[in-house]
């Protein structure tokens, strides 16, 4: 059951070291009031320190000393790793092959194991099964109750320091996020709305919210971190009855959302979290009260952003 | 007099969009415990807003009639014509030639009027004089005591939200923001030392304060907003008495300091206010007790950020 009451559980199993990021008011944009609730400034660079320690925490001890396996685009096992470590359990993370070098040595530095698989994305959760099989305790984040309630701290912590907030504008990848974040955010604010953003790169949440059920995509988007070609099961399922609409911008608008994070908030943002600035600056936000949106990471290496803020490049 | 109650009194005139910054943990340096207060989350992206605010706040009724003028490499330009227009007071910047065009764009973009100098330190204050004579109510941010005071409220809000500080960090180059939080800092917290840095293109205060004088210097500095080629009269005899030390750090550290803000803390910061991380880096600065680095502004262009990030170009 993923309710208010497991995300407050969630919460609760987090170590003092993990953040309660802060919200501030966001970069201007004509016609919006735009609050930002900063997890790029979170432990690890992003919201996935949350259900990394959540999870690791909620495990028994025969599961801990199994050891855990995870796939993930970057972040998840950056965090997943940092979190074996302080928590003593042993991490395995499936990445592509064709994963950012960087990711992959930040992982190893965290202290995590990484185990490569096909550039396909069933692959992952083939490799995955396969680690289960040899008695790992897998993480699937398309189904695993804890990774939402996990990811749901932060529309708890939301909920409490803005209040007041109209709309609550959330990236969209596997639907992790999105899904804690509603379930949280509704709960204790009813009347609030939640609004899911993906890139035009990567639309498998467009196409499956308009068909009502999953549908797979072919991904090609500058956010590297919101690669899911289908949306995982149990967030669809929670989502269609806890989220209200789903957004979709260009790609070209979300690296002018990277810069406008620079210039105007002094904040480093990757591109999958800059989405929900791209969504206002396509003015397909709704215009009735204040709007937070979730900057769920920072993690970028200095070529790539120098990339995309040096704009003799576009 | 310039003590904790003039600074006080310079804190009462802030206006409510002023902002109390974030003090948070700092990126991971060996051998320290570094904590930020980040000012390039001000107002203006720079801690200017906070003088430009209190010393326009206590003008009489008749100064404010005949507006005011101000010298500045930039920052101090923007925040003065963003209060300016907030006050209804006509600004006034004087700004040498060579001014990046962007920062006379945003000076302009905030309502002041640019009167353009020779590439002379000098001339800026000859300019000012001018502007002094047809009747404009000048700013020497080298002898004026409310920019020290308004710029010590950086030193006030810190010694209230971190108390445990050992070591404060400050980038030098008049020298008010140095001045004013010493005299802050110290009067709060008697115990805590106050440290200035410098750029090694930009050795004003280096050379003055071995020699226990002012003394001038050629300026080449990655650090735009580090630029005087002299010590304020004013900040140096305060800081005679209330700073312990100045430290120098190389241009390439500085350099670095500013990748290490966007990778460890994904804080866009600018070269100037990034200078107290490369102290830490180049090991210069205390070990006993935790650290406070004031990193006083963000105002970067995108291409010359990512110029700095591109680790191909170094």
């Amino acid at each position: 059951m993923i309710d208010a009451a497991a995300i407050e559980g969630a919460r609760s199993r987090l170590p003092a070291t993990l953040r309660r990021t802060p919200v501030t008011p966001g970069p201007k944009v004509a016609g919006y009031d735009l609050h930002c609730k900063w997890e790029n400034l979170q432990l690890t660079g992003a919201y996935k320190a949350r259900a990394a320690f959540s999870v690791l925490a909620s495990l028994s001890q025969e599961e801990k000393d199994s050891g855990v396996a995870l796939t993930s685009s970057g972040n998840f096992a950056r965090a997943l790793a940092t979190a074996g470590r302080q928590l003593g359990v042993e991490t395995t993370l499936v990445m592509m092959e064709k994963t950012a070098p960087y990711k992959v040595e930040q992982t190893r530095a965290a202290g995590g194991q990484v185990v490569f698989c096909e550039n396909r994305y069933e692959a992952r959760y083939e490799k995955l099964a396969e680690l289960a099989e040899k008695g790992l305790y897998p993480i699937d984040h398309r189904t695993h109750p804890g990774v939402v309630c996990g990811h749901g701290t932060v529309g708890l912590e939301l909920s409490e320091q803005f209040p007041e907030v109209g709309t609550v504008v959330v990236p969209v990848s596997t639907g992790g996020l999105l899904a804690g974040v509603a379930v949280a955010v509704k709960s204790a604010l009813p009347q609030t709305r939640v609004i899911g953003v993906q890139p035009s790169g990567s639309r498998a949440w467009i196409e499956s919210w308009s068909a009502g059920d999953l549908r797979s995509v072919e991904v090609d988007t500058v956010c590297d971190a919101l690669t899911a070609s289908v949306p995982g099961q149990l967030p669809f399922q929670l989502a269609r009855h806890w989220v209200d609409e789903i957004v979709e911008v260009e790609e070209g608008t979300v690296v002018e959302a990277v810069r406008r994070f620079v210039l105007d908030s002094k904040m480093v943002v990757e591109p999958g979290a800059a989405v929900g600035l791209a969504a206002a600056l396509e003015q397909k936000l709704p215009r009735d009260g204040p709007l937070c949106l979730v900057v769920s990471g920072g993690n970028i290496s200095l070529s790539r952003l120098a990339q995309l803020l040096d704009v003799a490049v576009t």
